[in-house]
């Protein structure tokens, strides 16, 4: 099982992140971003969409790092990274739409112009990481974890681009729950970092 | 069971229209967006983002139009709509993500500007339109439908700002294969519309 990756990429960190914690073999292809292999054969033709990471498994070709976390926590993990009762899937799928949303639009993109020169509007990318930092802060201040009350692929795709945060010029020290979180996080068996994580 | 519901809300719709192709019973509770009953009792205590839609059923109560897509697939129309294989979930959930991603951003984030006055940068919101528009059309050369060669959820999430581009501004007439899947939803058995629709 083969992904595409980039070190540098927090939606890539995620796959590797949850691989690492739920034990589960990858072979990472590395792809030359800045040369724009992204956008040449193969891995266009593996994710017309052009982007990080891709998984091929056998015949199995999935872009998106949400779905890829879904796939691989359902196909070699059971049930313990991404439950399969319809309220407990509900709770989990919430914070994947976090994560191509808020997320996406707020800390990762804040990050893509300070670190990487994207043209995107900062202002824009910092309010939007205010507001869904303040609710995740609000929303850990009762919860040790963010659904089902334990590690779920939901720390998988929320975590890398709040941990990486600081690389876009937000600073965490408010949000007090998020940083107890992390920290959690951080203990559980087999946790891997990736460059950038404070 | 009961939908916390805004008309206009295309991501209320995502939710009317899976419950009206799937026979799920629900009862619309209407929210006054206009007067703000989002950020107020009972809303806002059954969903801190202030958002629609809200479902509840009995102790379960999820925020997001994804996440409420797959609970209740998942709990009330068996696999047809939200199938439990990894690799088929991961294919449906690659369309949940663009729904939260780039639809949001895109298509929806245009029709909030022209139709309600949101302060977005247009521009923005129009070049992620036609960069996702353009490669769903692509996709639908070769498929009928988005995900697994039927309906799913992935229909349910991303065709309705797509169908109320038009009031963004967007023009739909380029997209051939877009438009030939539109006219595939609209025939379904159950298929409801909402207002704007063209």
């Amino acid at each position: 099982m083969e992904l595409y990756d980039l070190e540098l990429s927090g939606n890539c960190y995620k796959v590797r992140l949850l691989a690492a914690l739920a034990g589960i073999d990858l072979t990472l292809k590395p792809v030359d971003f800045l040369a724009g292999d992204h956008k040449r054969s193969p891995v266009i033709d593996l994710n017309p969409w052009g982007e990080l990471p891709v998984l091929v498994d056998g015949g199995t070709v999935l872009r998106d790092s949400q779905a890829i976390l879904v796939y691989l926590a359902s196909a070699y993990a059971g049930h313990a990274w991404w439950p399969d009762a319809p309220a407990a899937q509900g709770d989990v799928m919430q914070w994947l739409s976090v994560a191509s949303n808020e997320i996406h639009y707020g800390p990762n993109s804040a990050r893509l112009v300070d670190k990487f020169g994207y043209d995107l509007d900062k202002a824009t990318t910092l309010q939007i990481s205010e507001r869904i930092l303040g609710l995740i802060d609000q929303h850990l201040q009762s919860n040790e974890w963010l659904a089902m009350g334990r590690p779920t692929i939901a720390e998988c795709a929320v975590y890398p681009y709040i941990a990486v945060a600081g690389e876009g010029g937000i600073d965490l020290t408010p949000y007090q729950n998020i940083n107890q979180w992390m920290a959690r996080i951080k203990a559980l068996p087999g946790y891997i970092s990736m460059p950038g994580v404070a």
